[in-house]
């Protein structure tokens, strides 16, 4: 595609930018044994994942009032818990053990290419994870964000409108401006519903290897890329 | 000081990190250059920064609804062009030359500090500048933010309580895990009444060598250093 016009890239994080399911698992399995607890740590990671959606849609629906993602994950890990008959943490342990996702690491390919797409574009996170969620994990992932957007700035939750329509004039941008890259072809719709382009970068192994997504992106993409540094060579940054 | 419990540093921008003076004079001198134009270039951008304030506290006091900086630098350019009988440029010429608060320069010590400060501390920007202002200068002047933080977020200028309140809980942290640094005491001062930590860098040159500010520090500001390197060095990062 012509890329001349546009001037920032926004991304899609969890899936799309870092590996979430492995860096759960791992800091599950870490927790553990520093609790001398046993779990399918895989499965755990798979359950506190699966929260975030209905958590989400009760701020959506209203029938919550904003609550950023950090405090829907800590509700959704009291949950998980209780499904793995994990009791009798303290709420000092367990409020770390929350943090795991501040701590997720990035695909291989996720920090060689943001630097290279750096040197032509304002790079931030377009998260439902809040502020300090995405500039804990920026650095401890090594993503050289230039401003972190998202979700908590609108208090909105992607897919609502109002949050890619914030980012936009944040960055004081038109939406044409900008571009949506992820993983997941609805968070693209949505956002080309207000005007943004989209890129479509595939993880198939972000759910493990028995839940592959389907692959076939839809046609009104304007960029579909293998990973972040197929990006960069096709926006040629 | 003991600075273990801190965990994040904010800045004043402005005069703090970067040289609005000599970035806006040159600017102001090419901007003649390329439109025929001759004026007194520094006492043009004195000027325009001059009504920097009065522009803002309508704002505050609610004169005006709620208006970025960048919207405030081009009525308040509107002004100075009038006062140095500069007529008859068009619409577009003045919205560019408005970007020039876009592409200020650091001090020189200002982007060799903040990379060595950035290895222990999360760094952001709490400037009344806004987030496409900040985060273009960010990348202009090479200074490696963590994310941008400021009074656009708040919706309420520096010095009220909101602005730096805002920025204490989008890092997720406590008032004294966030130390305010500054070359203005009166933003210190502002931000100790919230429960902020406070350095004090002063910028003798800011206003130019006919114009400098007192340089006594007050004596509650938990740390003065002479620049950023000399920060980094007190706070052992």
């Amino acid at each position: 595609m012509d890329s001349s016009g546009v001037k920032a890239l926004i991304f899609d994080v969890f899936g799309t930018v870092v590996d979430w399911r492995t860096s759960i698992t791992r800091q599950g399995q870490e927790f553990g044994k520093a609790n001398g607890l046993k779990a399918d740590w895989e499965a755990f990671a798979d359950s506190w994942r699966s929260k975030y959606r209905p958590y989400m849609d009760k701020v959506r629906s209203g029938e919550l009032p904003w609550t950023n993602l950090d405090a829907l994950h800590r509700m959704a890990l009291e949950d998980v818990l209780g499904e793995f008959e994990i009791h009798g943490l303290s709420e000092e342990t367990k409020a770390e053990f929350n943090l795991a996702w501040h701590r997720l690491d990035g695909w291989p390919d996720s920090a060689p290419g943001l630097w290279r797409l750096k040197r032509r574009f304002i790079l931030a996170p377009m998260s439902n994870g809040n502020v300090a969620l995405m500039t804990n994990m920026g650095k401890y992932a090594g993503l050289p964000w230039d401003c972190i957007l998202g979700a908590e700035l609108a208090r909105h939750y992607k897919p609502d409108p109002e949050s890619y329509q914030t980012a936009v004039d944040l960055l004081g941008l038109k939406p044409h401006q900008v571009m949506m890259v992820a993983a997941h072809q609805g968070d693209l719709l949505s956002a080309q519903k207000v005007g943004l382009k989209s890129a479509f970068v595939p993880r198939p192994m972000e759910r493990g290897p028995n839940n592959k997504p389907d692959p076939t992106p839809d046609p009104s993409f304007d960029v579909v890329a293998s990973n972040f540094v197929d990006l960069a060579d096709q926006l040629e940054s």
